[in-house]
């Protein structure tokens, strides 16, 4: 892990851009630790220079409850090498799309699972990376999507022990036999208003999850907008998860 | 209104129980008001005496946010006369469940739908009541199941401005329509696992509410089972709606 910038921002978080091998991806700390913090991984659909704002937001309210916060860029995002196949199944999907057809599965495998399958590790060796640090240990929550690489992150990586999931993206079918695997505590969201959502795929995926605990709220405000106080509630289950804490009323 | 007896409760809460013409009813207030508090109505599917600790822990909850909480028995349950018609239409209904069949919409419509009338203006008469009371002022908010019964009172009680609904009880096709007028805010929860319960019903009428701001709150647990967070978010709910304030997180 090659630290590449450091800037203070004004809220006290400590932002530190990085490599990883090939691989690009952002820290955020509290620019004081008094007691080593939980890490909690910040998950995005690809294009972390492009997601930039709403990446950095969710990452420093994260960093403002006493967490770290990581994001690495995913494999054929941004700046890194693009993968042939998997643009050929996104093209695909956009002319599935265009078409007014429901999307193949196949073609969400296609999509889908290299990504999560190539993915999954490089998230795995950025959680190696980060808690070598001073200030950051477990556990470790896995928040956002792809929902599928949450999935698969949630059922084979034993130092994540909650999961908050952003309920609408692609995940193949054959992965419900792995949500059903899954047992730690789980949130979701779903925005029930998102045109672009398959709600029926979300609703039967959050029935498959094995947890004992897992909650889905569903909120309006399309695609991006997540109400501030679902995400304070999203929060707080971290913070009860992670820290072992009941949140203050 | 008469009030028939009044006890401290250990945690600052007065618990009064009353009557309103022939209806028994139950009123929790702080033990001392310094400014005007708001006032939620605790709904419930009938029988105040059986239903007792949980309506309590509900009222005394909510009183320790800063309200007023008052409920009142529902017609034919309890002590109030039974009505053979609703009678009739139980006994169909736990004929259909027994028999492992679909629950047909007529029968819906014969409990429930006699039910509400009665009802909702005994609840809007209630309001009357408490918020001639010293101390306790607008707006209002209703918490609970008969989620029929809620769904009634948001749509014809403008003092009404936000609304807590339980899903999981009956309610006819034909109020679909007042769901499709409800414009307040609404926070719907659903024991997700809770057998005797309709989801698929939860979903389309969570699906159904005019409301631009609903959310839709599941949890794992059983009929009863609310977990105390879900609790927690429920009263953050009605601190933002009927306070104005943003609860510290």
């Amino acid at each position: 892990m090659q630290f590449i910038s450091e800037r203070r921002l004004d809220d006290g978080v400590v932002e530190r851009e990085f490599t990883l091998g090939d691989i690009p991806g952002i820290l955020w700390t509290p620019d004081t630790i008094t007691e080593p913090v939980p890490l909690v991984l910040i998950g995005h659909p690809g294009g972390v220079r492009r997601m930039y704002p709403r990446l950095a937001a969710r990452a420093r309210h994260t960093v403002a409850e006493g967490f770290a916060a990581v994001t690495i860029e995913l494999p054929g995002s941004g700046d890194r090498p693009a993968s042939p196949d998997a643009e050929r199944a996104r093209a695909d999907l956009r002319a599935a799309i265009t078409a007014g057809e429901p999307v193949a599965d196949e073609i969400v495998e296609r999509l889908i699972t290299p990504l999560v399958d190539k993915a999954a590790p490089e998230w795995q060796a950025t959680i190696d990376a980060v808690l070598d640090l001073p200030g950051i240990t477990g556990p470790v929550g896995y928040s956002g999507g792809v929902i599928a690489l949450g999935i698969r992150l949630a059922v084979i990586e034993p130092r994540i022990t909650a999961a908050l999931l952003f309920a609408g993206s692609y995940v193949p079918r054959a992965m419900f036999a792995e949500a059903r695997r899954i047992t730690i505590p789980l949130h979701v969201l779903l925005q029930w208003d998102d045109e672009g959502n398959d709600r029926q795929l979300a609703l039967d995926l959050f029935d498959a999850f094995g947890s004992t605990e897992k909650t889905l709220q569903a909120n309006m405000g399309g695609h991006t907008g997540v109400p501030w106080f679902a995400a304070d509630n999203a929060q707080r289950f971290f913070v009860r998860h992670l820290k072992g804490e009941r949140a203050a009323v």
